[in-house]
C-alpha cells in the first residue's frame, strides 16, 4: 500500500522558531518509513484551499537544517479563519478533496488558539466523511497565551530578546540621563496578555534595576498613579525605563494607542502606545523621553533565540509526527514543566477540543501589588524560558538563512472559489 | 618624578562599543609603566567641571575586561558643549584647575565631531596656560559622519544590527503578506547622514531582495514617485520593506516627522517618521502597514556587534594611549582602509583642528539613480564593517555586563558654578 503523505501548514503570526518546528516535522517524517512525502500549505490553509502544496521532498537536508535558523514562515502563513462547517461546509469539503487527491493521511497545523479550533473542526469533518485524516495541532505563539501548555514555542525567544533589549537600552539611557533623555519607553507586543511585557523583568536583578515600570494589558492605567511613579523613579534613580504592552488600556477600558488624534487633514492617527505614553510624561513632567517600538523585530529576532525555545519548538514538531505514527487524532503536543528542582521539560498532549479559543492571561499572583510590575513568582516562571543561546551560523556578517525552492505539487482539482 | 595621570571621558550619544574603547584605554595604560592612574569623567566633561573623577584603578581586571561587552557609557556621557574660550574662558580655567589638582598629564576625549572641537580647544588652552596636557581625541559615533576616518567606531555594529533586523523582519513580512501586512517600515537613526539607513542594503543579495526602498536624509522625498515605487514593489513582489532615516525631509525641506499634527488638546505631535510614512501609504494605497522604531535598541545592541567594529573600537582606545606615550598632542587616531584586495585596516592619526564640526554625508556615487536606494559601490564600502561576530558572554540567558564601583576621587577644589 502506498504510504500516505503528511501535510503541514503554518498559521497566524509567525515566530523566530516556527521554521524550527517545521524542520522538526520534516526531519522526523523523513526518518520514518511509515510516512510518504511531506507537503506544506503555501501561505497556510489559504493555499491548501487553492491546492497550492509545496513539495518539501525537493528540498535538500542542508536547507531543511537551515530552516532551524530562519525566522518568518518559510512556506508562508496566513490570517484566515475557516467558516463554521455547520453553517457552511464548502471549505471543509474542498479541504477533503485536496486531502483525497494528494493522499494526505496526516494534517499538522502549526498555530495559536484560533488555528487549533480550525484543526479540531477539520478533524471532526474528515472523521465523519469516511476519509479520516489524522489532524494534529502544533502550538505556536509569541503571545504565550495558549492554555494547558506550560509555555508556547516562540515565546521564549521574544522574552529573551525583550529582556536583553531592556538591559541594553537601560545602560544607554542611564549613561545619558544626567544631561539628556531621562525616560525611555519600549512598546512590546501583547494585545490582551502581558507575557512579553512581563519578560522584560528578567533584565532586573538588583532592587531598582530597570525596567522600573511595566504596563500590562491586564491592568488599566491610572494616569495619576503612573505619573507619580515615573516622577519618584526619576528622583530616586536619575532615569526611568518603562516597558508597555501594545494593548494597554486606560481607566475606561479604551486602548491608549487609540488616542483620538487627527492630522491636518482630519485623518485619525494610527497606533503606537509608546509615543502616547511619552507625550503624557512630557506634558505632565517635562522630562525628555525617547521611545522605541521594535514591532516585528521582536518576533523575528532568530539571532537571539533562546536555546530552550529552540529545543521546544523542534520538540513539538517532532512530537506531532510521533503522535501521527502512534495513531492519534485531534490532539496537540504541549510543553510540560517537570517537577524537578532544576528546570526540565517534557512533552505531553491535550485534546484539541479543550484548547480552542481560550486565552491565558497573566494570573493575579504574577502581577505586583501596585500593578506596575511583576512578582518574583512570575520571574521564576519566566527565567528558564530564556535560558541558553541558539546561535545561528553567519556568513558575510549576516545570519545564514534557508533558501527553499518551494515548488508546488501539480494540481489535480478544479479551481476553488 | 610622580607619573602623570590620564583622564578619559565619554561624550555625546553612546554606542554599543564605546566601553570597548574605554577598556582599550585602561588596559593599555595599565600595561604601560609611564602612566599613573586612569581617571574617568563622571558623565563626561560635565562631571570633570564638577571635579567628579572616577578612579578606575579600583576596578578589577575582570570588570575592565567585561567593559568590552557592556553597551552604554560605563562612566556616564553627556550632551554638553563648552563655550568658546575667547568669549568665556571660565570653564577652561576650571578644567585646568582640575587637571592640575589631580596631576593630569593626558586628557582623552571619546566622542563625535562636536566633542573633538572641544578637545582641540582644551589642547590650545592648556598649551598656552603653561600646564600642557596632551589632549587626544578618540572617534566614536553611530552616525559614521566623521571626516578623514574611513569609518567610525560604533557604526559597524549598528550597521550589522540594522542589516540583520532588515533581513529577519523581511522574512516575517514576506510570509504573511498574502493575507496580512504588505508594507513594513523601519525607522533608523540618522538626522543628517544616511549611513545607518544605507547599511540595511546589506540584507539584499539577489535582485528584488528587501529592503526594496531606502529613504535617505540626503534625498528629499517626492511623495508621488515614492507612492508609485511602493505600489510597483507590492505588485511585483507581493510585499514591500522600507527603511527610513529619522531625518527624512519632504520636498520643501521640512522634516517628515514634523507632521504638524495636534492632539485633542492642541499639543503638537512628537516625532516618528515611520508612522508618518505608514499613514501616507495607507491613505494612498490602502495597504496594511506595520512600522518599527528600534531607537536606542540599535545603538546599544552589543549582543550583535560586529567583530571588525569591536576590534576597531578597542584599537582606537589603545592607539590613543600610544599617541600619549609618543608625546603627541591635539590629534585623533583614525581608521584607515588599506589598499589590499581583502579588507584590512590600520590606524592613522589626524590633527584635531581638521576634524572639528565637519559632517560626512553619503556621497552622490553611493546613492542610486532613483534616490530610493544605494549603489554597489556603497555596499562594497559597507560590507566589511559588519564582518564577524563579537559575541558577549551569557549568564542566565542574558549577556553579562560589567558592574563597576565608579568610586569618585576625593575632591580638592571648591565647588564650581
Amino acid at each position: 500500500m502506498k504510504l500516505r503523505n503528511l501535510l503541514y501548514a503554518q498559521s497566524g503570526g509567525v515566530t523566530s522558531v516556527i521554521n524550527t518546528t517545521a524542520a522538526g516535522v520534516i526531519e522526523t517524517a523523513r526518518a520514518s518509513n511509515e510516512i510518504g512525502k511531506v507537503y506544506a500549505g503555501k501561505n497556510g490553509i489559504s493555499g491548501i484551499l487553492k491546492e497550492e502544496l509545496v513539495d518539501t521532498s525537493l528540498e535538500s537536508d542542508t536547507q531543511i537544517n537551515l530552516l532551524k535558523y530562519t525566522p518568518g514562515g518559510a512556506f508562508g502563513s496566513c490570517r484566515y479563519k475557516l467558516k463554521d462547517p455547520k453553517e457552511d461546509p464548502t471549505q471543509y469539503t474542498r479541504l477533503l478533496e485536496v486531502f483525497k487527491s494528494h493522499n494526505i493521511g496526516y494534517f499538522l497545523y502549526n498555530g495559536g488558539g484560533d488555528s487549533q479550533d480550525t484543526t479540531n473542526k477539520i478533524a471532526s469533518f474528515t472523521k465523519k466523511s469516511g476519509f479520516p485524516v489524522q489532524c494534529i495541532g502544533i502550538p505556536k505563539t509569541v503571545d504565550n497565551d495558549l492554555p494547558f501548555t506550560d509555555n508556547c514555542p516562540g515565546f521564549g525567544s521574544v522574552a529573551k530578546y525583550i529582556a536583553t533589549s531592556t538591559q541594553e537600552t537601560a545602560l544607554d539611557v542611564k549613561s545619558m540621563a544626567d544631561t539628556s533623555t531621562k525616560v525611555f519607553i519600549m512598546e512590546v507586543m501583547g494585545r490582551h496578555a502581558g507575557w512579553i511585557a512581563a519578560s522584560s523583568s528578567l533584565a532586573s536583578v538588583e532592587k531598582n534595576d530597570p525596567p522600573h515600570i511595566i504596563l500590562l494589558p491586564e491592568i488599566r492605567l491610572s494616569k495619576t498613579k503612573f505619573i507619580n511613579k515615573v516622577k519618584r523613579t526619576v528622583l530616586d534613580n536619575g532615569y526611568c525605563v518603562i516597558v508597555v504592552s501594545e494593548g494597554l488600556r486606560d481607566i475606561r477600558g479604551n486602548f491608549l494607542s487609540d488616542s483620538g488624534r487627527v492630522d491636518a487633514f482630519g485623518h485619525k492617527q494610527l497606533g503606537g502606545v509608546a509615543p502616547r505614553i511619552s507625550e503624557i510624561i512630557q506634558d505632565k513632567l517635562g522630562y525628555k523621553c525617547h521611545w522605541a517600538v521594535p514591532d516585528y523585530l521582536q518576533r523575528s529576532a532568530r539571532h537571539l533565540s533562546s536555546k530552550i525555545d529552540f529545543e521546544q519548538a523542534y520538540g513539538v514538531g517532532k512530537a506531532a509526527v510521533e503522535l501521527c505514527l502512534a495513531g492519534e487524532n485531534a490532539v496537540m503536543p504541549i510543553i510540560k514543566r517537570n517537577k524537578t528542582k532544576k528546570y526540565s521539560w517534557s512533552i505531553d498532549k491535550i485534546n484539541l477540543s479543550k484548547v480552542a479559543n481560550i486565552e491565558k492571561k497573566l494570573p493575579k499572583s504574577y502581577i505586583s501589588k501596585d500593578g506596575f510590575g511583576v512578582t518574583g513568582k512570575c520571574k521564576e516562571y519566566l527565567k528558564p524560558l530564556i535560558e541558553g543561546e541558539a546561535f545561528t551560523p553567519y556568513k558575510n556578517g549576516l545570519p545564514v538563512k534557508a533558501i527553499l525552492k518551494n515548488k508546488l505539487v501539480k494540481k489535480k482539482l478544479k479551481e476553488f472559489s
